[in-house]
């Protein structure tokens, strides 16, 4: 299985913040939002594997500036790195009011997806070749959020953290 | 008010068919594709003007290929010329099958939008500089399509089409 | 294959303006009106070929007067005219206030679709009978519509559509 | 305030059956049928009162053959009778299975709904006046059903429903 | 089959009235709200009797305070009493406006479903054991409502009908 | 400002998983579920401090078991712990097939909002009062998790996490 570029996967989505969308405020709802992003990684992630793909995990998520009602959402998705069946997709959302000719962030994001062979257990995926500064950045990391992850998730040990230990020492 | 580049307008917008988006084929519908174009044009048109639109007119649109359950869909929005209030945005369609590796045309369309000012009034829109040779191609025939657009509205009689007339007799 | 009339293909449809459906200024979205006459021009056709169909090619649509949030919106679908496997579908859209019993046309649009076989392969659908005189102008004019929707696709030649070549020098 | 005509307020609506208003047996839920029936008679009653109003109950609604994904579902709305500030409105409903040209009855049902002021209080509606013979049946009938709303909902004692108690002393 | 108790099937829905779900008085649809309705008591239904199920009818519901946007809206459905294949279901429905603490009842109601079997005919449920004093009333009540709606149905002669005479007698 | 009961929030959920839920597998789609825990984490956190709220961060989430088409998903939401202006909303999902009594665990996660004033700034919320031993122990890893949320939104230097310090030290 031959290893593919990131840039391969990068998968562009626009939507427009429509009435149901927007919680009492008239401002975009978080729920909303990472429906839409759970689509834009699913479609990034199925790039780069070529196969059905399911959502694993979602990483912490922060919400900055709220997206208003009328205003575009703007989703960028690429696969980061690959591990054996799953690969991590960096997500950056961003708001945008069209009449004001105003463009503001609006968070990022790392959701894991799993590939599906036709009997429905993980198959194997490409590796990532990360090529821009960015993407070996993301490359890099991916290692310490997955880390992060198992143990949140019972599947490992601090102690078997080395990159997460490294990273909550640095300072 | 100041011309802008056709570029600065692009709308890139990905969609995924889901179930309740298909017919008794598990295609998408030709109804809710130009739903999403609508979204689509509207956001152009709006990057290009700064000022809410109102979607004025649609073109013959003619469905290749059915894009299926699943699938992707990218849509490709760009103003490509202005009319004082009036703006004409071009799109192409493509449906993508990620686990093929398939991509395949869907179609194309022109839909025209007018901007309006706070009270609901048509106002004036930045004409557009067409760079490359797919803008001014699409610059230069959007005279032709809005004469067809008039006479089809009742609007222009045939004879006053000069640019429709010349394109009837061209072969 | 036994001659249909065209009054036997009649569909109403009749929705309401939601918030969902509506852009900024509290009217309903282009796209969302051409969405609902997507169906019920799939159902004219349907009944007049008693065949599963598929949405082949929507001709220009102007929108006149914008229908307000809460408004009822109509549509009336009929066939006009089949040309061996597609029947254009001719629909008739209004607004209605019924508070103010104001009742206001929206626009007017065809939609052509083609009946499909079990293996998804175009099949002959049965002719149209045109009795009132509106059926039959809609029925005559049904032919240059269709030259010209050949034209536009690129599959005729302007020289090659007598009627829509008489047409355009009537005046 | 002049009677009006049961007939002024027929209103036509047409749905198709989506994948999402289906249960596990692929036949259109109960629930959306509801939904849809009650904003057909939300239109038929404010075109009876040209005033905006509001759901105040339903009646007994037996759900007879299940409408299938794919098919038509057809609902005819027309007001019956008025009482003071509210209207009973009376629902026909048929699914319709077009390649097999099959109408079928699905069930019949009585929505009541208010008419409201800008203060959101009751205001009085026309007197409604029935021409057919099925809708003097219909007017005849509306009494004897609001006794049995009005005794279901602990507003009126059996004892003083006359209408009601003869029909169930009939047989 | 066993028989098994009530409480067994209860159902806790809560839903939050989104723009999409109101009138133009900014209040939830009756519809909207029978929709959610359908869903709860096909879910207490199906936990009572381990089948697929289909609403064979809906009782009067009358709509007592309207539940506005934004707010909360609390569904408990419960089985009440089964017969042979059928199963009746008991639902209380509140709004909540939590900013105010403010907590009031919408409305009451009882739906009918039907169990299926693999080849779509009614099967057998199990019986219902009423336990406290509220499912016991219920249970009692059922028989009556049943006579009622085989009447309303046309299915029974009301002298047939000894619960629902005696009850229409009461006062 | 006096404390309120963990408990005095809690809210529960119940959706039926329909097929514009689902992914190619027949299985709920992550994003839907994350957009129904939303709002569920919502409503806690309104309950709990009477005021408008808006999402402000999700924790990592883990996704076990599918949830398929025609299934239930259970909901339960209750707050955790306060810190000033933001709450965390604690969740558990369960999937339920109800023809085969069989009920599984799909994820568990935590959800921050923030309340907000008449002019959308921060505002101060009652303190969490924990009682069973289940609700202490998520009051104390609180403190935990909001040293990751702060260290992962760059806000905190690892140094000053004492708590998470601890934690990954405690094997």
């Amino acid at each position: 299985m031959e290893a593919r570029n990131a840039a391969a996967s990068l998968t562009i989505m626009t939507e427009i913040v429509l009435p149901n969308d927007t919680n009492v405020f008239g401002n975009l709802m978080g729920g909303r939002l990472m429906y839409w992003m759970d689509i834009a990684a699913a479609l990034a992630s199925q790039k780069h594997c070529n196969a059905p793909v399911v959502t694993a995990s979602v990483d912490n998520i922060s919400f900055e500036n709220p997206i208003k009602l009328g205003n575009a959402v703007h989703i960028e998705a690429k696969v980061t790195r690959a591990f054996n069946t799953s690969m991590e997709i960096h997500m950056k959302v961003w708001g945008e009011d069209m009449t004001q000719q105003f463009r503001y962030q609006s968070n990022e994001a790392y959701y894991t997806f799993v590939a599906l062979d036709p009997n429905r257990k993980p198959r194997p995926v490409p590796a990532v070749i990360a090529e821009t500064e960015e993407e070996k950045k993301l490359f890099d990391g991916a290692l310490r959020r997955r880390q992060l992850r198992l143990i949140l998730g019972g599947k490992m040990k601090p102690d078997d953290a080395a990159e997460l230990k490294a990273f909550f020492m640095k300072d």
